[in-house]
């Protein structure tokens, strides 16, 4: 039995800004106007070091130590990994929104993680969700939480500002959570195996999850490995492995269209192969029905143990949980 | 200020009973063979006593002085409030089940209630809800525990076994959960302004809910009532009101057809006018769709804060927060 232990799992930390005036948004209103190394910075805060940088149109993306950061013009996201203190982050995210970019409101803010495997590594307020929802009350005002999934089983938490932020924040997300996966895929992960990040992301099928996108990916010392993937249109997309068999952990997220979804979910479990995923989905509410909920989601040799909808201020929250049938 | 005070949320409990031969139930699998004053045993235990037993011919319905107990052919809801020690009854429900009536096996179990005013005042394992279900795990094996709602402002827990029992247990249920109740409302409730039960039924309208229901009402000393009221083909319904203005807290409960659902949440609405209420359904699968929950279940003057819905194995469970929005 081996001591050595890494919380896969990430915190997950979305914040749109906006103005108070009433005015439309200036050139000067962007979060990319924040300098690199006043953002890296904060980065460091949560200990987290930046490994890969780059730019598109519409993003700047940066490869962590631990997991990922996405900055647009009016929303950021940061997910990080480990004992990583990721709500530290928040309080200097609002500062220098406003400094450099002239936010001075936060329109809305999404923390959410999946239940740690082992908390007691944490630190505070990340030991708990209470901790973290008293933590940010005392930052945001009274925001909502929310627990899905089983209490007793696997879970998952997310703390929202109860407002609308309008048409401003119409786009969605897809997280797919992994675990249990297959021990041969996650050989790929391990510098014993695999000579480069880009090696590693070709074995894995990664490059054709969305073939047109520019990947910027990092293969860890002696295992791990993260990617973060740029296509057209702010679109984005971001996998984190964590391959060891005792704790084994991946990530996928985007926010490509809502309808490529299905195919999604249905490509990376193919290429993963896990015992257990999650899945959870923020889409837009602009939509009069919840129908097809039930008949959509379904996946070969899998069954959906958990299936929760959230109707919150501007969207719907999917979260599903799925257990193999057959090995 | 006083340091009296009454909790008026219930524990709910629902069991349902079965079989593990493949035979047909027989006249002997039936819960209203436990005799009286055995079922009587049981409710001491959770210290409530019996103030009032009627019988139709599907339902043995009890007014306990903490809430009401209803005993089916196959299943039985015991409803406590207060501080009664409700998980206490489910051993010995199990055990007199199979001593009088035959059932070895536990089908599906419902423990539900909402977040209390004051846990403190609770006794264990009710103190907290991940104490209730280790409790029932330890008798039940690995069940499934929700919170719905948001756990920073008023939400409500549900343990439930994963299992699909059939087509056993093809019913529905709702309950409106009321708080912050009109205070020349709950005037009604107080010996001092009425004379008996069936003047506060009266008084109240809640005679009018189902025109043909049998009622069985009583008025507690100095103030508190609590009524149940059997319908045909194995109908009820339940209310139970706290009226004191510093935690007043009114509940209703029904197993009438879904489709009447949306109606009675209007008229018990109507006849208590909450400031805040949740209502919870539980309805059968069967159907494929989830559309049109977000066009219905809209009440003037109120807006729906939180809407969740969980799929269950057999049921989807529909929770709603409303809140008053004019006074």
């Amino acid at each position: 039995m081996t001591d050595h232990f890494f919380e896969g799992a990430e915190k997950l930390l979305e914040i749109w800004f906006g103005t108070s005036s009433e005015n439309k948004l200036t050139a000067r209103n962007d979060l990319r106007h924040i300098p690199r190394d006043v953002f890296e910075d904060v980065l460091n805060l949560v200990n987290c070091k930046v490994l890969k940088y780059a730019q598109s149109k519409d993003i700047d993306t940066y490869v962590l130590s631990e997991s990922s950061a996405f900055v647009f013009k009016t929303h950021i996201i940061l997910k990080t990994c480990g004992a990583t203190t990721l709500l530290a982050a928040v309080q200097p995210l609002i500062s220098l929104a406003h400094e450099y970019a002239g936010f001075d409101t936060v329109d809305q803010i999404f923390y959410s993680r999946r239940k740690f495997l082992r908390p007691d590594l944490q630190k505070d307020p990340h030991t708990n969700f209470e901790h973290e929802v008293s933590y940010l009350n005392s930052l945001c005002g009274e925001g909502c939480s929310y627990v899905l999934g089983r209490t007793n089983l696997d879970c998952w938490y997310l703390y929202t500002l109860d407002k609308s932020c309008g048409s401003k924040r119409s786009d969605q997300t897809l997280e797919v959570i992994m675990t249990d996966l297959d021990p041969e895929i996650m050989k790929i992960f391990y510098q014993d195996n695999t000579t480069s990040a880009a090696d590693a992301t070709e074995k894995a099928g990664i490059d054709k999850i969305f073939p047109d996108a520019k990947i910027y990916d990092y293969l860890f010392e002696p295992c791990g490995y993260s990617m973060n993937g740029l296509m057209s249109d702010d679109h984005y997309f971001t996998i984190h492995v964590t391959p060891e068999p005792d704790f084994s952990y991946v990530s996928f997220e985007t926010n490509v269209p809502y309808s490529l979804f299905d195919g999604l979910i249905r490509k990376v479990v193919e290429l993963f192969n896990p015992g257990k995923f999650v899945t959870t989905i923020f889409r837009s509410s602009t939509l009069n029905s919840l129908d097809t909920n039930r008949k959509y989601f379904h996946y070969t040799n899998y069954s959906r143990v958990d299936h929760h909808i959230i109707c919150l201020t501007d969207h719907d929250l999917l979260y599903s949980y799925y257990k193999k049938t057959l090995r």
